[in-house]
């Protein structure tokens, strides 16, 4: 399994990644998640990927093949005119080669699937952020929805709905992913450290800040302890229920209700 | 979807349960999920359904049956000696049920799957919970898993493996369930209110507290709001990342990390 989760901040895009993958889980492994593509002045690209590691290391694999021999019908994410044409190439690279996976043997093709969260920035253009299916459509951040979760997605998703708001610096919303991700790592084995963090501020057309968060992290052991003790004053803090005293009584011997 | 809790207490069990049921999103209704049999004096037995509502309204409405006609080899819900055999008896139930719809048609027997949470005490006993899976068979809960989860169970899991102390009293429970339902009502538009309340009270033999928390409920509001008003200002008071200031400079003029 994997949680992979892209923003779009007022100043910018936020990437975080995983890096834990298994095939059954006494086959667990550490593999990078989150890739990035740069020409400075021009263009900062970046994927996540979540699913089947064969699939997803084959898209990254021909991606970078193809942005250094551009075709003329395919001119690569390096020469790609538009973000949306980036997301375009992309999608339509993941279902070549789950297409192509999958024709290859007798299994379902929803056993190779992969989806890919893709965001960056081409000179002149607003920097955008997709989330691309294994069918190779995508759709594209908004206001109402900002940031996108793959993978392994639930457990960390109700932070997020709570205290995402697009005008944070990216410092808060690393503190906001680290938050995310404890409740994940913490209910999810197949989620692991180390955790790859990525950010990129809007018309800058360079990487921004690159780090990786490896096991015992000290900000995020920080945040994790935080959090814990936070929400337990927080629970404590709430008014306890308090029951109507009207009870309800068993009227016969034997009663179902409901 | 549907989301049911079962959890074992020091002085007794507590379970609750949503009434949203969908056979697609343009077509939702109201269904009870929470059962009660109670023999006062001698036994409780309550049962949380979730999956496929012409299994678990079949599997409800054969064990109500057979509990009022006891025969030799199936003694029914309000004869059966222990928890254990009651368990037994509810997962043959809802085996038999599987198999019974699937086999009657083209489709997979995963489409009529259901899983049920079964708690309660006979005298002489000590309360028990269980967890039926749809092939029958059956977990306990224990001191290291005290509670069951099911259906929805992801968005509302964080807060319960944070705040869950066995010697709670019931309405700390109520409050702890109420913020569990409250994320996973934010993140799933397929579990909805009203929710429905059960506690049974070690050695009691009688139900104890039932209620219904209907749509704009005060505890529940109260709660919610609360809970997201507590959650904002911890995220505030956590601490900041803060990145290093070894910064990544892009060393060619493309460049791929990763």
């Amino acid at each position: 399994m994997t949680y992979c989760v892209g923003m779009r901040l007022d100043r910018g895009l936020i990437f975080m990644a995983d890096t834990r993958t298994n095939a059954g889980i006494d086959n667990v492994s550490r593999f990078r998640k989150l890739f990035t593509w740069s020409v400075p002045g021009d263009r900062v690209i970046t994927i996540l990927t979540a699913g089947n590691l064969a699939t997803t290391q084959a898209v990254i694999s021909l991606l970078d093949e193809r942005s250094k021999i551009p075709e003329e019908r395919n001119p690569g994410l390096l020469k790609a005119p538009t973000m949306f044409q980036v997301a375009k190439l992309v999608g339509e690279t993941l279902k070549e080669v789950i297409r192509t996976q999958a024709g290859s043997g007798p299994e379902a093709s929803n056993t190779f699937e992969a989806t890919l969260i893709v965001g960056g920035q081409i000179a002149g253009i607003e920097a955008r952020l997709f989330m691309v299916y294994p069918e190779g459509n995508f759709v594209e951040a908004s206001d109402e929805t900002p940031f996108f979760q793959i993978g392994e997605t639930k457990y960390g998703r109700p932070i997020l709905l709570r205290a995402f708001d697009p005008g944070m610096s990216f410092e808060e919303a690393v503190k906001l992913l680290a938050i995310s991700y404890d409740s994940t790592l913490k209910a999810n084995l197949s989620v692991g450290m180390p955790l790859d963090l990525l950010t990129y501020e809007t018309d800058s057309l360079e990487p921004g800040r690159q780090q990786r968060f490896e096991m015992n992290d000290p900000y995020m052991s920080a945040v994790s302890s935080g959090w814990r003790d936070a929400l337990q004053a927080a629970f404590e803090l709430l008014p306890d229920f308090t029951f109507d005293e009207t009870f309800i009584e068993p009227s016969r011997s034997e009663v179902r209700h409901g």
